[in-house]
């Protein structure tokens, strides 16, 4: 298989190699033998874990869409619970502590695809990393499928409290007293220019490309086992220090996947007309400013095998559009027959 | 012993086999020789030193026992603090961090049992990870009693400022200005309709049990040794995202055994009523959660031996209920002579 | 030396044999060879460095004393900017966020003693884990003038803010609206009675104890090179949970030292005299407290060595007071001849 | 390379040898062998991968500035959003937060030259740890020209903020009802004294400098892979405990980098005047307070290589002022031929 070799991107120390499970189940060298018996499997258990199989093939899409749900959970539960209880049930730093413990676990739940998480983190990985380009669709659909579920079941759970907050079941408000529409999505601050949320947008997103390479550089000092503890604090960094102008969306599957449930829940056209169609500065800016903070990282520390370190910094790749040249995963195709 | 064998469960890292004690201790490569000296037992030694056995016998009641009491000292101590200081001495906030420390601490100190805390957790391991189901029992109950018993201590020390707070020697109240029965067990918020209870409990065990798995899991990135301290950040995320409804308790244990106490203190009848005779809800749903969140997780990422990796997801357990089929410890009493 | 064997106590996973250090700048295969050059001693180091001799012969007691003088420069350091900006600085959170870090970095300092700083688990560690009994009055003393020390240093520190609270220099007062002997050491509650005042603090110490056994027994989980930043948590967690009713004292060195400080710079006899004379409390029940604590922890978890673990639970050592029996390092003196 | 042998020193466990970057990339024993391919350079490699070269040579440069610009990022932007949001997205327990993180993102960032960040850091580093003195005028202008930059971004990303709070574009007070110098640097509490203030920022820089060097210390406890976990711990500390009177400066890139930035921006002159001329103070104490931290830490505890346990405790190095005395590489520009 050529794609299941992103070991050494951000998150991960160490991908098990994804095993053949009914083999390994009949192993005789599983450490806990008496255990493994009531696993052992009869006779046709070839024919019947199919489901294995399919979970192998889609592991890609199963681990990023319950990474990102978690993500949404954990982020717009805090955002729900200190909102809707008008305060008393937590306060902006709720919110940073929320949000940073949504990212940790996310990373921890969806590991096993190297947690991004975020469509703008995966783009970084396939520029500088040696990500599969032909990976990234996958990765982006399955962050906004599983950020709409997140904020689905956070709306669900908040269900009651929604209704008594804005004063009445149906009543969804954007802006105004009561407004809850901030749970699900970020709004920007009312006296920010069009220029200024694009900056703090790409500023926030170049930070927390610049630092998670920084973080997973092992010629650096490196996070190493520490990099989900690392995050929750670059997370909370982010939130607390560069959080208030735009609400630091700073991906797009968090902030479009839960605006499009909000839309579809009933907050109306104002979710996409709020801060003069603000929405569609986190869709941009976190690619630019994912792509510009690892860009800055590996030119002027990064020394293991990026683009950046190859003649003329890569740049090839943009000026010879041959497959050849752009594609991370070209030759293998050819060489690894071994 | 074939019950010793759970050392792979959510907790654990490396469980040190349990050590025949005075074989030890006699032992002449112990690292501290010098230490070791007042140590050695005299003659009799054979004899006298019951209690070790005793205690081997007994291991996994004291540790969830002495666990889950260090969960409810610090869980049900820091919602005391709060409440009966009028909140000038903590705020919601600070109840995050003592439920988080407290889960923390308690996982540290019972963890020769596997340190579950929880019988919903320890049913979730029994399902999906091979914990004996004959133990099962002992672990609730141990659990159940150690709560009571700190809940009682936290009484016991909080008992002037229960006072104080009440307004007088033995008044004590369920609802009202100076109500102090939440710091005993858990009351829903009073727009919460039935549905909505039941639904929030649990979606936040399933969560629990979700998260536990996926830190736990070695194949993905997997705490390791900072299991405990991973638990402290899920445990605050759960309060800080999805405590305010019901007030998140996910545990019969961490819920019933302090209500047990709080009725026997004097709260009257109230505390089972309260809430439209509430109490039932915290029982029942982190059960169902926590099999639920680890189905999902079994289900969607792990590789390793459960049910659902066998045939037909493991369901033939359900159909066939024969004692080879379900038990699982059945087949090693028979074969683990080696 | 038969003194330097207590590596497996509570804060110390590994004890670096502490080098003869002029034997060991010689060496030539110290890794930094380059670095050493400048540090190469001239002709006569073996009479030059003295001071060496000396600071190995005293590391135990120069360990103490500046772990616990940190403990306290972070501790009432922390007490000071809350309660002398008015809480504009800092609130409840970060006084337990305050004396969190002072145990940890406290640790860490004082490490090469075993980063007792409280005269109590010095007890706790000579009674149950073979620590030399000669050397608890050498303990106690450097952590009593530590603790001073930091006393004063805050104070120093601290001395015009003093004089802008109180409103005026040289006023200082114990109760009051502008009091800040509270900056010093603890003072109970109003509500409290003196047996309640007891009790809490006792409870308090025994959980200080036993947990500080879980965390560092190896065959347990163990906290391992995290135990600086469990106890972070574990003091943080002692202060949200039960640190309202008497300050949380827990420690003799923590509360006498600094009241004596407060003392000499002037609050008068009030720092005595104030709740009843309870400063004889924190004096007396951490002992009583750690001593609990740490029985409980061996009698129902603990299989290492301890005299819990020897015939009739080690009560021998106290019906049988011959130095065979009670001395933690008495055949040594014999026998460490090889 | 005589000079790339600091790896001893504070922060960082082991700093992996700069590797000449295209052999390592066409090494094929690089793990990852398919994602190697894309990056195998081409024909001209050698003449091209000039940038590799030049980064190589100013390593240590370019992580002093992305690291202390990290700190600031982080740092100054936490007190902009607490000071220009009126407190309402942040309090002072977020700016403790906030430039905790800070240090520790820094750190991770800047971990190739060892993560000083400051420059009196790096000079107790030079003095009792081997740092070469010809490097500490390239870190301290790294330093300071990274905090200007640092700076700079965070008043671009808040511009908006910094009119809307002082109530028209281009002005900007430094005292005042709406004053918002303290975004970029530090300023005094009215009530110190000249004395006060400087023995603050002494103390403060003394206690940054001994703890880190009992973190640091392999023969101690040592914070090990957890160092910067741990320095977040430190500055928290610092902030919470001894950051009230002057805003613990305790480093002169922090300081006097931004003031530089804020007087370009228009603040006037007052910046220097202000808190009478008190800017010079975080110039100078925190070099002397660093040497002291530095100096107690190995006079008391520290057993490694250090001039302290040198004869005289290295004094000689201030009698005999040749160049073999107090250079740390002097002999090695001699004998590092082999």
């Amino acid at each position: 298989m050529s794609e299941s070799a992103e070991a050494s991107e951000f998150s991960i120390d160490k991908i098990a190699p994804i095993p053949i499970h009914h083999t390994n189940m009949g192993n005789p060298n599983i450490q806990d033998a008496e255990r493994a018996i009531f696993l052992t499997p009869s006779l046709e258990e070839e024919e019947l874990l199919a489901w294995s199989k399919i979970r192998n093939y889609c592991q890609d899409f199963f681990s990023e869409f319950l990474g990102t749900m978690t993500l949404i959970l954990f982020g717009d539960g805090v955002v729900a619970q200190v909102v809707l209880s008008g305060g008393t049930k937590g306060d902006y730093q709720s919110i940073s502590w929320g949000w940073g413990i949504a990212v940790m676990l996310g990373v921890y739940v969806g590991g096993k695809s190297g947690g991004h998480l975020n469509p703008a983190v995966t783009l970084a990985n396939c520029l500088y990393r040696g990500h599969p380009w032909r990976k990234l669709p996958v990765y982006a659909l399955a962050q906004l499928l599983g950020a709409m579920a997140g904020a689905a079941i956070v709306y669900g759970n908040y269900k009651s409290a929604f209704d008594a907050f804005e004063g009445g079941a149906g009543i969804r408000t954007v802006t105004g007293p009561t407004a809850t529409a901030g749970v699900f999505c970020t709004y920007p601050a009312p006296f920010m220019t069009r220029t200024g949320m694009f900056f703090s947008e790409f500023v926030a997103s170049s930070i927390l490309m610049f630092c998670i390479f920084a973080l997973a550089d092992p010629n650096n000092i490196g996070a190493g086992n520490l990099m989900p503890l690392c995050l929750f604090f670059l997370i909370f960094g982010i939130g607390a220090c560069f959080g208030w102008e735009t609400g630091y969306a700073i991906n797009l599957a968090r902030d479009f996947g839960p605006r499009l449930v909000s839309y579809m829940i009933g907050y109306g056209h104002e979710v996409w007309s709020a801060g003069g169609y603000y929405f569609w500065i986190p869709m941009v800016a976190p690619f630019l400013g994912c792509a510009f903070g690892g860009f800055l990282y590996d030119v002027f520390i990064f020394t293991g095998p990026s683009p950046i370190n190859t003649p003329m910094l890569g740049l090839q790749r943009l000026m010879r559009p041959r497959r050849s040249v752009w594609s991370n995963t070209h030759q293998s195709t050819i060489e690894t027959k071994v």
